[in-house]
């Protein structure tokens, strides 16, 4: 059969409908005939099910139509998973908004209103907000045409940890660290709070965003108070360390614990049930702190949720606009 | 006894020498005294085999010379682990530039002049210009008091694959890609070029950066030629594209086939002895492509190293600056 390109779709007439929609949902019924959108259209031309459009075979009319070829690979390899895959056309699906494709349960096709996923397409060397994420699937082509799925969504997060230190300790300002020479013993068995100097020596050190926090619930002594601390937090980080504190502060007030997640790249490391340091369990997640407005590349996302995945972590970004936190998640997806 | 600090180091009199030199390799001798680094001061303060530098304790003492709290925790871990470390100070150790710490092989000492592991301290806020490493250890300090090492080295790269595609393609330019209809079988199945749209299908995508590497090659037919490639391979990646693409052909000519490593977030994966496609290989080199003059937080570092190391590749960087290039490699150590 022959289809005909207008206004941004390809239209098969005569039996078009029973053909291509009912029997194997590609494109949305017009009379007996049916509109393909142009990715439809191409892969129906690859896989010579459809003869030309305007008289172009496939080679034709993705040279003409350059700007498909890379929703083109997602939407064949969606298929090729045997999934029915409706283009996101204003009037086609529910809230096409942020997304090209709508991917069905498996069993489902486009006449049946489900969605299993919210697929976005990309290219790698695209440039993705942060903030645009959370409900939708990024499908990433590589430059060598490769395919990754990266499930984005919005998880708060909490724990069972005790946030509560109800002692007080006395610490000193130390470059980027503050020492405590004589610390209550449970600061760090139980609140798993600083790294102690040695195993055989109390002497415990504090990072500053501890030190910070600690400070503000009136539970560390330091000379200059957390006014200090944070001074010094700016000097160092910038606003950067107003934001970390922000996420610091907030994750232990859930309950979480956070140590830093340097050796991971990430900002922190966390662990949801801390009872006693001795008895510690496997963080669960790393998270990076950005500001909210944050756009990345697909490349940096890919790096971050590869290293979660080969530690078995969740990779989170924690996404800091004042004092709002949104969550984001990413994974690894195979659909 | 007690110390006193003059011009930078702490001196010893009396018996300093036998005590401090002689026997563990502290400082260096000045008739039967000694002069120790406040490093070594600090240490030995510390561990209680110093009693006080003019008048002051090991609180005191690190309280006076912050900026020897982070180099003191790296002289500590060396120590415990059973080094001889010697301060890189001009007259003390051999070539001190641009490193704190020479650590002695296991047995030796500093009266041996040998050299195990040429140390710089850095914070994990630093900036790390990569044009400064190559042969030094990396200490880098994190915000909690942690240590991670980072050893550096110069490597070139080679391999035994077949650089030569004898044959002639023709492709076509499609947005990022080109796309070759009737490829011989060969480009891709020994020259490990491109990556087939499906299994069952000849069609061969090729990168912008095979592409332009084949055409400049003569093997690749294509509109515009290898102007066309490189000037879109600049409009969508800018000056990025011509270092990867000076980097890829370096590789090529090496005998290392590159392809993508945007799995990894990094720039390519390489692999040293491609003989078919079939019978692929572990990949051996995680590259990524950076201008000479890049400077790069220790976090960006350990995320790289980190990432490499699950996956049981090498992290190497190349560094590029016109037609020259150098090489980087950064893996974690184990002191």
């Amino acid at each position: 059969m022959q289809g005909h390109l207008t206004d941004g779709v390809v239209e098969v007439g005569a039996n078009g409908r029973e053909r291509y929609y009912d029997s194997r949902g590609y494109g949305r019924p017009r009379g007996d005939g049916v509109a393909l959108s142009r990715v439809e259209a191409a892969h129906l031309l690859y896989r010579g099910d459809l003869d030309a459009v305007d008289g172009e075979d496939f080679a034709a009319f993705l040279a003409a139509n350059d700007d498909v070829v890379v929703p083109f690979l997602v939407y064949k390899d969606l298929r090729d998973r045997g999934f029915y895959v409706s283009p996101a056309r204003d009037g086609w699906v529910d809230d096409p908004a942020g997304v090209d494709f709508i991917v069905h349960p498996r069993g489902d096709g486009p006449w049946d209103g489900t969605a299993e996923h919210r697929v976005r397409v990309v290219g790698e060397r695209a440039s993705v907000s942060l903030a645009s994420l959370g409900d939708v699937v990024l499908a990433v082509v590589d430059e060598e045409s490769e395919l990754t799925y990266l499930e984005t969504g919005r998880s708060e997060v909490s724990g069972s940890s005790e946030r509560s230190f109800d002692g007080t300790v006395t610490g000193h300002l130390l470059d980027e660290r503050v020492l405590c020479w004589n610390p209550p013993p449970e600061l760090y068995e139980r609140g798993f709070y600083g790294q102690q100097m040695s195993r055989d020596d109390d002497t415990l050190q504090l990072s500053l965003m501890e030190a910070a926090y600690l400070a503000a619930e009136g539970a560390l002594e330091i000379e200059g108070g957390v006014d200090a601390v944070v001074e010094r937090g700016r000097a160092v980080e910038g606003e950067r360390f107003d934001r970390r504190l922000a996420v610091y502060r907030h994750l232990r007030e859930q309950g979480v614990v956070p140590k830093t997640g340097f050796k991971f790249g990430a900002d922190f490391r966390t662990y949801a049930d801390v009872e006693t340091v001795e008895d510690l369990g496997h963080s669960e997640l790393l998270v990076r702190v950005l500001p909210a407005e944050t756009t990345l590349s697909p490349r940096d996302l890919a790096l971050d949720v590869r290293l979660a995945h080969g530690v078995r972590k969740e990779m989170v970004f924690a996404l800091v606009d004042g004092a709002s936190i949104r969550w984001l998640s990413v994974s690894r997806l195979t659909p």
